[in-house]
């Protein structure tokens, strides 16, 4: 066990520097046991780090004795060992490893820590493209048994992909951000009093104009509701933007499709093609501008398809879905707005539309017909904040503060709330968010 | 009321790019009014923007008429406007406002959002430094006062540079960390099962070693414990990370204080100005490399200075205290690291010194002689843990997930959280960590 006895002035190389121009270089190495493989007089390891791996070879001979070949056969696999070894070429190219032109010829191995003998599941299962399994009798994982022993799930080549992206997403969202002169800040989790009509936390709202002008923030929520479906979780990150504009909520709208576009065009193509791999889907498609369209044009757009609304009824989840399909069909794009909600299906603090009081200055935004961003331009006036939380039967006591909040002088605002593991599920083509959560909390799930 | 009825092709300018350049030029520009006085026929406005401001002034002639110069000298402080005005360079400097060169002439003015008459505090009052206000008689406002009515205390310029240097802490952890090859992850704040002794909760460490080899994250942490004090809050934000080690988990500790160096390099020179000018403090000072004192030096020195105790003691506030005086006196350096902590003052999974059981692998680091960051290396090893646990009288089946988590091959490994909200106030010289939570949560204040 290394319990920092000694400082060693060994290098270690990574499994993705080894390549031919090291050929023929003795070199240390700290990995994991991938699979283990004993034939005879010889033991062949693959040796993995994270999503990169190579073959080691132990053989009888100068170097090897035959206890250590024994030895090495008898390593649990997912172990983590130290070897030094020989890095050198071969003749024909290792088609199962990530580094396919070279081979360790190993002449010490140490266990660093032990893994034990039966895993509760097996990383090749764990990393088959699903439905695979079903056809030639190989075994493929449910996503329970993935989700209990997480800490070996996300050791897969797909699961270390899915959050390096997910890492990505945050990285260009603030960066995206920065660059246009946002600030990020810290907004309080812990809040007085209950959540308002309509399952929306003021604390969303919290911080909007007081502060800065534009502000970001990436703060986790927590959800008391329904959280048993494929898109909801009691725990997610959002992505949140408030910014204040000058003439037309519409400014805010850009701001935020410009980020989205940023994040689109930003991911890296390998983690993307990665996941592909194990999950295969239509790659993600935008355009440029977003395409912005009416809530009564997508009404418009689904009655057309057979469906029976009102003008002023919310969308339902399936009927969401079909009109990401149909606009899929007419624009080519898995990305847009849909502006203008009526004003009833609204929280109170939603601006009413100054042209038509049943819609009101409200949008979401949608990738692949599933919902990522619910925002607004937020009502900046305390009298006729108060008149809608009047409206809407909400205690006037309890949302003071933040009413209060409006009578210093306050400037036209609005913004957003992006759910992160919404957005990498849908770009992905995923099917379920627990994927795009490390450690997902459900009603049924607060382990491990 | 700005409820997005048109879209105005105007541009607004930024008080901030007002300069002699722009000079007679008409411009438009929405501002708050900072403070308004009227004088016969005119009426002499500064107008704000964050941080920066500008004269302008409402003159009856031409351009203004006796109604107009009495509706400006009406119009509250705090309320938001547009102005269109010709921009023109001034004789003598206007030592009161940032942009000293110039004023603007102003020919329209309309109330975007009008601010109540009554402010509950004066920003000039919330600007001046500490203790001023007692000699000549000038309002000063006190701690309750802001926090009461933080969203006007925040528009002051020391709290907008107080939130950009905070963001900027968040921005230089997450770039260092990120060249270094570290992964940002997200962790679960819902769990199961109880906190431990020692008021550690376990999922400080839930994602530990699993995940990738290093990560960092920015997680909302919340204390149930005594937060009465000037150094604590129920909620802050913590700079987390872990990291595999190779051989020793000084490579730990010299990742983590590489870290702190970058961030304090890279801090906005501007920013810290504008905050000592209300409160005044000496630079912080800090050491490449980073000073590492072991804790039985620690203890010497503080022995030496009359301080009675025993090897294994943990150490006081105030001998935390008078030792970071004592490190400053001798090594010139506000920022050091005191190495290997007794084990028995130390949680269960801290890795015991391998030379002297008294002591452990663990670390704390402090700025201006007050904690930001307590670390150390994880035990590893299942069956040790499991001894450790025992040890420390903690029931097992609580923490099987996490002792569960190192049966599969786990790296040697370490970490430590930084508080962020500490970072901020010890590094400004601040001496309340209520000034660098923007809405600090403490027993007794949920609101605002």
């Amino acid at each position: 066990m290394v319990q920092s006895q000694q400082k060693l002035d060994r290098e270690l190389v990574r499994v993705q520097d080894l390549t031919p121009e090291m050929a023929d270089k003795v070199i240390w190495l700290r990995a994991r046991v991938h699979t283990s493989r004993a034939k005879g007089k010889q033991c062949f390891l693959v040796l993995r780090q994270q999503q990169f791996n190579v073959q080691a070879l132990v053989a009888v001979g100068d170097r090897a004795s035959k206890q250590m070949v024994k030895f090495a056969a008898n390593i649990n696999k997912e172990s983590i060992v130290d070897v030094e070894a020989t890095l050198r070429k071969v003749e024909q190219k290792i088609e199962s490893c990530t580094q396919q032109e070279v081979e360790l010829h190993v002449e010490k191995i140490f266990v660093i820590s032990q893994a034990e003998a039966r895993l509760p599941l097996q990383l090749e299962d764990a990393s088959r493209p699903e439905g695979e399994g079903d056809e030639d009798g190989r075994a493929t994982v449910n996503q329970d048994t993935r989700l209990d022993n997480r800490v070996i799930d996300l050791r897969t080549t797909t699961s270390q992909a899915i959050f390096r992206l997910q890492a990505g997403v945050c990285m260009l969202f603030r960066e995206t951000l920065t660059k246009k002169d946002f600030v990020e800040i810290q907004t309080p989790k812990i809040i007085s009093g209950p959540k308002c009509k309509y399952n929306v936390y003021l604390p969303n709202l919290y911080w909007q104009p007081w502060v800065k002008h534009e502000t970001f923030c990436l703060p986790v929520f927590f959800r008391a509701e329904d959280s048993n479906t494929h898109r909801h979780l009691t725990e997610f990150v959002g992505l949140d933007i408030e910014m204040a504009f000058n003439y037309h909520y519409h400014e805010v709208i850009d701001s935020i499709t410009d980020t989205m576009v940023q994040i689109f065009k930003g991911l890296f193509q390998t983690e993307i093609q990665t996941v592909s791999k194990q999950y295969p889907s239509e790659p993600f498609k935008f355009l440029e501008p977003t395409l912005r369209l009416e809530y009564t044009e997508g009404v418009a757009m689904l009655r057309q398809a057979g469906v029976e609304m009102g003008d002023e009824d919310d969308l339902s989840t399936p009927n969401e879905k079909l009109l990401g399909r149909l606009v899929k069909e007419k624009y080519d794009t898995d990305f847009y707005v849909l502006d203008k909600y009526p004003l009833s299906v609204r929280p109170f603090y939603t601006m009413p539309d100054p042209s038509n009081p049943k819609y009101s200055n409200s949008y979401d935004m949608f990738m692949r017909g599933e919902e990522i961003l619910s925002g607004a331009q937020r009502v900046h006036d305390p009298q006729l904040l108060t008149e809608r939380a009047i409206h809407h039967e909400i205690d006037l006591e309890k949302i003071k503060a933040y009413i209060d909040s409006f009578r210093f002088g306050a400037p036209p605002h609005g913004g957003g709330g992006i759910g992160l593991e919404r957005v990498c599920m849908l770009y992905l083509g995923l099917h379920n968010i627990r994927q795009t959560s490390m450690f997902p909390r459900d009603p049924k799930r607060l382990t491990p």
